[in-house]
């Protein structure tokens, strides 16, 4: 079976979902995946971001990390996301970046990616299904396979239960949610394998 | 202003969300408005009902509690509804009324009623928002205006901070609860004031 | 490769998703799999059927095609869905039989399936698009697959280009949607054969 | 009763969403409300805007007409949004704005707002129904009052019977599409002018 190719691509303001997307990057390699770990381009201006300390703490903490670029969609077989809500969406960074893929989504780039997602907010119940619910149309547009969560292991319960993905609240990033997001990265790298896999008459 | 009519419909297994039915009938009385509690007819079949213990003695207390119809639909300007998730949608008890309103929908007797909604789940993420989320467009449909309480009140964030409408932990309706749904119910009831108004020219 | 079993599910008041049905049921024997055409059992009263000519005429139609049971939803390695909308959602008979799955959603027995789904409308827009996105997320509870079409092949702009899923204006199922729906399924099939096949490991 | 005061927000690539909010603003005015027509600023490099004829001309043609402020958002008592669909989700654009809106919302500025949306697509269902499901769920955060005009009027169906809101094909916004629109507008002024009117008590 060849090894699958995930990009993990993640939009982290104060931190929880850079953490987040380092625990799947980490079981996805785990899993034998070859993974990209790659940041959401920041849009907002640097003067807004001086404004709050965390926040800017956090841009110079990435600033480092690969930019997801379009081509980095076309490379990989499947997706990991983790971004905080934004009243209930994804954030801005992230729709800017989805809004340049009408290039290789044109190509057929995009088909048949596998996709699965995480996210996080300030309230128990603060978007963190909503945010994932409206997020997953996206990927069925480029024709991707979603691969969310719901109950298939017991760590998903444990860190809240939430059958879309996982989701953190800000700042609380713990135990329990590692397991539950180590466990939702590998089942995206099966998922994957299997998927992307030449078909047996072929291999 | 004229005294609105609110119907509080519910679908209880166990009765938590008969008793978030309850604590909105009894804070819609007392913002004003006049009010009927009203259940959603079973459509599960005895002999399931009879399987399981706490189904059938909640069965059994709310047998004497009216079940709403179509007419109840167009009589009230405002709709309160409350009941547990299934797989993250509602209940198919409440959809197969939902599914009797053909009628009254096509006689134009369910446009500009006011909409709000509460649920429940087994897990702290398991459906609680896309339940909800689910639900209202539905209401839509019928051209009804949908007041999700948002975060318009310290309550809501109190007790969990859902702003499509007040989800509980199955079986834990504490005061935090009660005063959550309090608030959403009152709100309804001023929204529906305003409403179901009779406009000041004619008034 | 081992052969996919696929269930291929419909609702049908009319038709429309009956003749969906059998479409994708043709194409997915074509492609390879194993499939049971299976029908919702009906959940309205005889009497309300009887009172439209064409309801009744569907009804006794398919009287004689298995109806859907858990046991076939263990059966399965992917599930082909087929039903109109009722304002905006599935018909109740659909959640009425998704109710049912406690059993065998508690017993693991839904985990790692495979989903896609169509539906139908008398308007253009009149939920072909929200019946669909408010369907899969029952499924992401059950650790299914959704594998929506998307823009996967030319078919599915001819017939209306709704990336979640074929979707039908009710009573005109014609030859454009009959390829948008034989491609759904093949795809479905051969993504489920992927998913479902031992590894290569093991084979 | 006092004047409603409606702004009417869009953003647009190649003009049919100014279009749209035109004929809203007009006959939104012509219902008796206060309205202020505002663009959302452009986000996308200018270097990327000048590869496209069409977006360049229609970037010139809006750059007199005022941009969209947290301001104009505490001002208004109601909102009417167009914007084409971008993978079954806003614009990245409008999602920008949105995000810049912590401030008021926090201050508790936002609260019992009426909103109402339209879109548009290339294809008629791609993503048309999905794009307003998922804006709505941000308006519920802040505590607003949904206004989809569901099936109030014959315009509706005429259109294409989208119940959530108005959805154009993009580049063709009909006179049926001018008829839809106006009715979805003057009925936001309707419900806007009973929700933001002093109470009887106090007039």
């Amino acid at each position: 079976m060849s090894t699958p190719k995930i990009a993990v691509i993640f939009y982290s303001t104060y931190g929880t979902n850079h953490a987040v997307a380092e625990e799947a990057a980490r079981a996805a390699r785990g899993a034998g995946a070859e993974v990209r770990l790659l940041r959401v381009a920041e849009t907002a201006p640097q003067a807004v971001i001086d404004t709050q300390d965390a926040w800017k703490a956090q841009a110079e903490k990435v600033q480092d990390l690969p930019v997801v670029t379009p081509d980095d969609m076309a490379w990989a077989d499947g997706y990991f996301f983790s971004f905080p809500t934004r009243f209930g969406a994804a954030p801005s960074q992230v729709r800017a970046f989805i809004d340049t893929l009408g290039g290789v989504w044109g190509q057929g780039k995009l088909i048949n990616k596998t996709i699965t997602a995480t996210t996080s907010a300030g309230n128990l119940h603060g978007g963190m299904e909503g945010t994932l619910l409206g997020f997953y149309p996206t990927l069925m547009h480029w024709g991707a396979i979603i691969v969310a969560p719901g109950y298939t292991d017991e760590s998903i319960g444990a860190a809240g239960g939430n059958p879309y993905g996982f989701s953190a609240k800000a700042g609380e990033f713990n135990e329990a949610g590692k397991a539950a997001v180590a466990h939702q990265a590998k089942r995206l790298v099966d998922v994957t394998a299997r998927i992307a896999a030449p078909s047996i008459e072929t291999a």
